[in-house]
């Protein structure tokens, strides 16, 4: 549970004159409340009323879970046979019809905001909360830069797995699956999305699906990953050689090198996210390859692997101490070479430091 | 690419003077299109015009996956530094304005739709595709009932790896990680959920999640997981004994063995789907054992592990050939004892045939 960032929606809520907010994303629920929960197509959600107790409300399986997790206050349920609706309104209404309720408009269903404003025809709906939870978000408190360096600390665990795992005639599959192996016999309960082991030209799809292609000599062979661990996700990425590079490999990579090093020490507070993005396009763009670095060089990390800020040419959010973010920039040329380096990383008073310690001088195997 | 159901949607649209329908959901998207794909945040559309072509818009980095998946229709992109709204309504007004346009009310967020809106101030978007798409969903071709069987048959071989995988001191999350590996070195790409194994009382928490508990001798184990699998899902529960069981044991585990081929035995066209569910409760009911059956009886399955029908007392759907669904019935005394029995199936001309294959008589390991 995170009391001292109730507080802050709090602050929000009071300055606003908003009386209820209704979070639904889970992983900002997860975020306030400590309890971690996929819900399905059932109703999870987390109220924080300005003048009231907060409390969660879940599916009734999930009841003792819930009440077990670091949270504190109170929590609902609902049966399967239940309307989760009713009981919802019920509960807000013994504690007084509130005039302004803000809502998750960026995570919260149009049918399930028709059916809540239903409930309550003559509150003011219009307060949308995902902004306010974003700018939350973005400063990490010491707790949180803990839990996220924890986390990383497992992705290179899990970098040194896969690196090991490599022979020739090995799948993508099979390293993938190696790693996932010691992981989950390590305790790690699950991976911040579906890990990514790309050889020779499958690296090229940015966001390709690991299948029955073996290493071959000669192969870059990349991988993205990154474990969830007491709720906070990594995300790594390192791209090794199996076998001698060519020199076109070597020079794509030194300049996927350069771009992510550039942009890493450029990271200070005062720079924009915008700049950032320019710092590493800059440099893929002086070499020629402008056109194959084909995303964003970042986004933020925290409870959900994907959060604010977003790094890309012309976001104005000034860069602050605390923020946690990927710097990844990749060069990917269709049916000839993928590449790409990443870390996550928090902001420093002056600099950075990453979350992820792997190595990146190229990692030639044999 | 599912060209049947796109006419059936057609036909939805035809009829209800609907001129453009936007599907957001992922699972969906998949389900008409053959694309599967998290976008995360990013945006993934499907639209579908009344009277020209479908097209997908993905971001940029995925148009290549796009157009090599079973989609034949155009792929549309956009890059992190574009406004994806602005393009998707550029494609939009190229085909002219629709007057009617569907959304998925159930799955678009409150955020996104109020942009949409903003760029078609003058259609009526009042229609909901969510429902229809559901019941598109509930029948399921030949076609898909062969794959749902395959995912079936993967669930089986997970179970007998997870079986082998017991023994005293091994930890649940050991036992886990032995499945999820032999799976992805067979070429399995991922769970329809996080596996499930839960050993003693945690096995009394129906959705609680494996860690570092231990079989203990007298342990019942309790094992719920899936697989997608041609971008099908597999969904199925066992409860075994490791040791001789006690003979109370021995009681819950009959009650819900005799709640769950009972309703698999009144599976048949005709029947409503609140009526399966009192059947199995009934018996847990008769057996004084009620109140410890605390969710439904069972969710419909197909392109996710969990959508329409819903098994639940009051349910008056009517079940039809094709339909496809969990039986789980299950019995969670905290504390003590957790047992769940669960296959899915696709209801047959006169009765029902299950996916999963696994025999059901209380399996004791020694």
């Amino acid at each position: 549970m995170n009391q001292e960032k109730m507080n802050d929606l709090k602050n929000w809520m009071n300055t606003e004159g908003i009386e209820l907010t209704y979070i639904s994303d889970p992983g900002h629920i997860a975020y306030f409340s400590g309890y971690e929960s996929d819900p399905h197509e059932r109703v999870l959600a987390l109220f924080i009323p300005l003048n009231h107790e907060p409390f969660l409300f879940t599916p009734a399986l999930e009841i003792e879970d819930a009440e077990n997790s670091s949270w504190s206050y109170p929590v609902y349920g609902y049966l399967d046979s239940e309307n989760p609706w009713q009981k919802i309104a019920d509960l807000i209404q013994q504690q007084g019809i509130p005039k302004k309720i803000a809502t998750e408009k960026e995570a919260l269903t149009v049918a399930r905001y028709d059916i809540l404003t239903q409930y309550f025809t003559n509150s003011d709906f219009s307060a949308n909360v995902t902004p306010v939870i974003e700018k939350l978000q973005l400063q990490k408190t010491p707790d949180e830069i803990s839990k996220l360096m924890a986390a990383g600390d497992w992705a290179d665990v899990a970098l040194e797995i896969g690196f090991k795992a490599i022979a020739a005639g090995v799948k993508e599959q099979e390293i993938l699956a190696e790693i996932e192996y010691q992981l989950k016999r390590k305790g790690v309960r699950s991976m911040s999305f579906d890990t990514l082991v790309l050889t020779g030209k499958n690296a090229a799809s940015p966001h390709g699906a690991p299948g029955n292609t073996a290493v071959a000599d000669g192969d870059l062979v990349l991988f993205d990953l990154g474990v969830v661990w007491n709720g906070y996700c990594s995300d790594v990425t390192r791209t090794v050689a199996y076998k001698e590079p060519t020199d076109f490999q070597k020079e794509i990579y030194n300049i996927v090198l350069e771009a992510q090093l550039k942009a890493m020490d450029a990271v200070k507070p005062g720079i924009t996210a915008g700049e950032l993005d320019e710092v590493a396009r800059d440099v893929i763009s002086g070499y020629g390859y402008g056109e194959y670095f084909n995303h964003r060089l970042g986004h933020g990390i925290g409870t959900t692997v994907h959060e604010y800020p977003s790094l890309i040419t012309g976001n104005d959010l000034v860069i602050e101490e605390g923020m946690c973010f990927s710097i990844e920039p990749g060069i990917y040329i269709p049916g000839k070479v993928g590449v790409r380096i990443e870390d996550c990383l928090h902001v420093t008073k002056n600099g950075c430091e990453a979350f992820t310690k792997t190595s990146k001088d190229l990692l030639v195997l044999h």
